[in-house]
């Protein structure tokens, strides 16, 4: 039997883009390469609804949110943190490590942020010179109220806008230009449908005009380089030439869907797989009204061991979910629902659990209750 | 006709590499990963010859390159550069993009470092903390005596000793614990067969001390998240998943030949290379006695366009060659023998080259005297 893999990426790949990941090598300074880094940077341009500059860098999404601090922001300029999990705590730890002043405005783990709340701190913060924000917050399951944050933030200040949208853009809305995004980042392995090792990301022209004032050490992530060699339809340090084999025939088979139509059925199974997950009396973690499309946070039955759950949903039902990350580790479980995902997978997770609460001997509907 | 892919790096990958490449995705949290990265890990030491730490990053060389210096350095330390060529140069604007106090110690391209100028400079300056050093560089087709070299850093001065290995390991003998050497950098494109986007490097004790005062802002390139992870047998960030199932086949390739025989094999090419150049009337561009075995820098006969030529050779001939980088563009070419190489693809490079300089009205051997 295949496997169910529905953790919130690396997700599965279809067997097209698969077979174009093993394609012969080419010179990644030849005309083949110009060909394929200029098709997959229109094509990441067009899913990312934008037409300012675009860069795809061999890294995992973490090196694209480094790429987004170290070429905007200096040590000591003050930076609003939006954090609501995991990933967003990620981003702070990075712009903390680069040094930047920090005013962290974070929500309890499962609820969106309060756009409110940003006005609030910005209002009392003149000094803030950008806001570094997660859309998508693949820990709890919450996608963030970015065009309202970005109306804020953009429309009302004037601040730099760095955002970490990993595991949304390309599954879930989010139009680049007309949110005027500064810096954007996502991630191959996520509704992209190809292996991790590619994180795309878009730079505005706000954010050109904050490197040039930018101090802060950079050499593999420097956007200038990048900006160079694309004029010339190459990359400054030697690509990983496969993944982008394997992106190019993703970002075709996304274009025949049609952006919108991915987007209305990430909204569609994400929408079936909640309402079977409560169904069998689960208890989702994220405030629903928030909830991700791409993953889906449930909360771990009282008297359920998270591993036992996990163990045997993938060696008995060939079922691989993702368990809670860092202090939620135990407390949730989750389940990925982006890209290559149709709504038999769902349903066969949710049987899946049904069949292994019962040999566990578990009610999940008494045992969420306790 | 197959294309006969001579650049060094990529280079062409075996059917049963590229078929591992294209393996369905897996949790890189789960026991498959685990599995994957012991594996790889361990199989890389071997090939590295150490038993110190090791990690596997999802990154260009260069990315490699940079984490060997942001993690042992702090701003205004002084280090020595070792620099015979475009790939030192870029090592030295590592070490100066993060602040280091530099001496750069430089070889005319196409000659290998003497040292015995090593060691004068670092008689000369006490203070140095640390050297940085290119094995083989790309650039020229040059080999530095890296054990000589280390004698010198290691042996007699107790400097610590960061190596760019990245187009010799896997296919030039560099026993890392003989030779004592603190980092050494490596990429998944270069010997190993593998495609381009893991960058393997080896971390000694030596280096983890210096990891301890080291005052350089990072974060992607921490090695010491790596270190954590990988006693869990994962990685911090989503790692390249696809081309480590590459890497570990190509391994197992190279272990089934005997690294030993790998070394040879690539002697006995690089050879054959140097000599069916010189039949043909042209001349080597680097020292003979410091020639690479993993590329062969060619000087270009005079009146000979080399763009014409690369294009002539690659339209008509399929044999695909790199010019000369930055500089060095258009004075020679060079010719890649490194990883999935034979006896009858130098053949074939050799007597295209006969055949485009038919074509273009070249006598080589009087073009190279003019």
């Amino acid at each position: 039997m295949t496997v169910n893999l529905r953790i919130p990426g690396p997700t599965p790949i279809p067997n097209d883009i698969l077979t174009a990941s093993s394609k012969q090598m080419i010179n990644h300074r030849g005309p083949e390469f110009k060909a394929l880094i200029e098709s997959i940077t229109g094509k990441t341009k067009k899913a990312f609804e934008t037409t300012k500059d675009l860069y795809i860098l061999t890294a995992s999404g973490t090196g694209g949110m480094e790429a987004a601090v170290v070429n905007t922001i200096s040590p000591g300029d003050k930076v609003l943190a939006i954090t609501v999990g995991i990933f967003g705590n990620r981003f702070v730890q990075i712009a903390k490590a680069y040094r930047a002043d920090l005013t962290v405005l974070s929500a309890e783990y499962g609820r969106a942020i309060d756009p409110a709340e940003v006005q609030r701190v910005l209002d009392a913060n003149p000094s803030i010179k950008a806001v570094i924000v997660t859309h998508n917050e693949t820990s709890t399951g919450i996608t963030n109220d970015l065009a309202n944050i970005s109306k804020i933030v953009k429309g009302q200040f004037g601040k730099l806008l760095l955002v970490d949208a990993i595991s949304s853009i390309g599954s879930i809305p989010c139009p680049v230009d007309e949110w005027d995004l500064d810096i954007v980042v996502g991630g191959s392995q996520k509704g992209w449908m190809a292996p991790p090792g590619l994180s795309m990301i878009s730079v505005s022209d706000k954010a050109w005009e904050a490197y040039e004032e930018a101090t802060t050490p950079k050499f593999y992530f420097d956007l200038m380089p990048a900006k160079r060699y694309l004029e010339r339809a190459q990359t400054p340090w030697t690509p990983a030439v496969g993944i982008m084999f394997a992106l190019e025939v993703a970002l075709d088979k996304l274009a025949a869907e049609g952006m919108d139509n991915v987007h209305e059925r990430h909204a569609k199974i994400a929408k079936m797989c909640r309402e079977g997950v409560k169904a069998i009396g689960l208890q989702l973690f994220a405030d629903e009204s928030h909830a991700s499309n791409t993953v889906t946070a449930v909360r771990m039955p009282d008297n359920v061991n998270g591993a036992e759950l996990l163990g045997t949903m993938r060696t008995e039902y060939d079922v691989v979910l993702a368990g809670g990350q860092a202090e939620l580790d135990g407390k949730i479980f989750r389940i990925g629902h982006l890209g290559h995902c149709s709504e038999s997978d769902i349903q066969n997770v949710i049987e899946s659990l049904v069949s292994t609460f019962e040999k566990l001997g578990v009610n999940p509907a008494k045992a969420s209750l306790a």
